[in-house]
């Protein structure tokens, strides 16, 4: 009944060390919030919920592939239907001083929940076919691409700019990146399950086993990587106040 | 003994959110009530709690459901029995600065616990009847209607009008808002039971199965989306005092 990983699988590696590193990112932004000016102490608090969500959630995960060896799809998206409208409070959170307005907030968590839904429908009720995979792909990725329209080229990118406050510029950017390139990780593990165009159906690039692993590094990106942007922006923020 | 959630099986999906989304609200609550003014601390202290034993009741409802499948009548009851009368304590923080006494407190919490021990004895003695469901469902309602009065009308409305306390207004017009549409789930969740005019003996509109769900929802509603209004009220007029 002891923790047992086997040396040569990588997945139930990366289930063990993503719990850990979201557990201690946590206990640093809990602690480092009270570091930073008032006005930053909710945003690292929102880092801090979200890394700490997820260490529960990889808790259960891990045991549960140590234990069956299969993906831990719901559990997966118990995740992400916490975190990522989560992600999208630090979009609003960051643009309150430049006017954003909750409906703001709102049109992201629904698009979010579009684009986790669809992806839940994807995954967890695929009949292995290419066709289901991909229907449920393209309908998720319509949420996606509105959040990376909004922020890049949309009201989160329309608001940073109007706000002519550095810092905050410099969050929504930072944010805008995280989703161009950080968010696009799920995508490409989604497309190695059975009927995905990368997996053994299609190009045969990827394993279905892989899927975690790619879902595993990407959450450690977004989740533990976005927190230390936005932290740092804090301090030097805060810094420069002095 | 691991921890697995079918797929197609929504109950146990927002027993899952709702355990960690619980958790998560009570940090939250907890650490931002540094930021917010002397006189709101206590109202956010007690969001905190209600959403922290909540919590704890998720935990083991989450379990139970899970082990057995069924309905956890006794500790969903036992979690109301302690949240419902804090929720009475939230109207009377607000109200106190209007001059609010005890007695009105301890009003409130009368008529929450003659809602929920009817309730109680219309759900777990339930002897499938729709005779049993109506009857213990129209005491309970007599109780909720006391409160629902008591807010829209009644000492808690006429309290906060007197007052002429802007924040304390608004205060008590969230928490009416909520009293009226998101306590109202509660009932709808009853009448899904065996007996209940929702139900297979009644219209046919909605599985026993639903009534975990729908309580499920409401809990999300009012113990964490109210503790987040008061928090906003509370943040806004921290702001307007410095
Ligand atoms: C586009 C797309 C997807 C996108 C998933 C994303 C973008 C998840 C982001 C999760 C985050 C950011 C968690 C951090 O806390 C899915 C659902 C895999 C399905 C296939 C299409
Ligand atoms: C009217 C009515 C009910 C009302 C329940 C309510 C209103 C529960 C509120 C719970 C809250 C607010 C918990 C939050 O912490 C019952 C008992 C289902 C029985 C049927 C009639």
């Amino acid at each position: 009944d002891v923790m047992d990983i086997k040396a040569d699988d990588p997945v139930a590696f990366t289930f063990f060390t993503g719990y850990m590193a979201m557990f201690a990112a946590s206990v640093f932004f809990f602690f480092e919030r009270q570091q930073v000016d008032g006005k930053w102490k909710t945003s690292l608090l929102v880092s801090g919920l979200i890394t700490m969500i997820a260490a529960v959630h990889y808790y259960y995960m891990r045991d549960y592939y140590a234990a069956t060896g299969m993906n831990p799809t719901v559990l997966r998206y118990i995740d992400w239907t916490l975190t990522v409208p989560l992600m999208c409070v630090e979009f609003y959170l960051l643009l309150r001083p430049a006017g954003a307005k909750q409906s703001f907030m709102w049109k992201l968590i629904f698009a979010s929940v579009v684009m986790l839904v669809a992806g839940y429908i994807g995954e967890a009720f695929t009949d292995g076919t290419m066709f289901h995979s991909v229907l449920w792909g393209v309908i998720s990725t319509v949420g996606y691409v509105y959040i990376l329209y909004s922020a890049w080229a949309g009201e989160a990118a329309q608001l940073a700019k109007a706000s002519g406050n550095e810092a905050v510029q410099k969050g929504i950017k930072a944010l805008a990146w995280f989703v161009l390139v950080g968010w696009a990780i799920y995508p490409i593990g989604y497309m190695a399950m059975p009927g995905g165009w990368l997996g053994q159906d299609g190009l045969g690039l990827l394993q279905p086993s892989s899927l975690d692993l790619i879902y595993n590094i990407g959450d450690a990106i977004n989740k533990i990587g976005f927190g230390l942007v936005v932290y740092g922006i804090a301090m030097s923020e805060t810094k420069r106040a002095k």
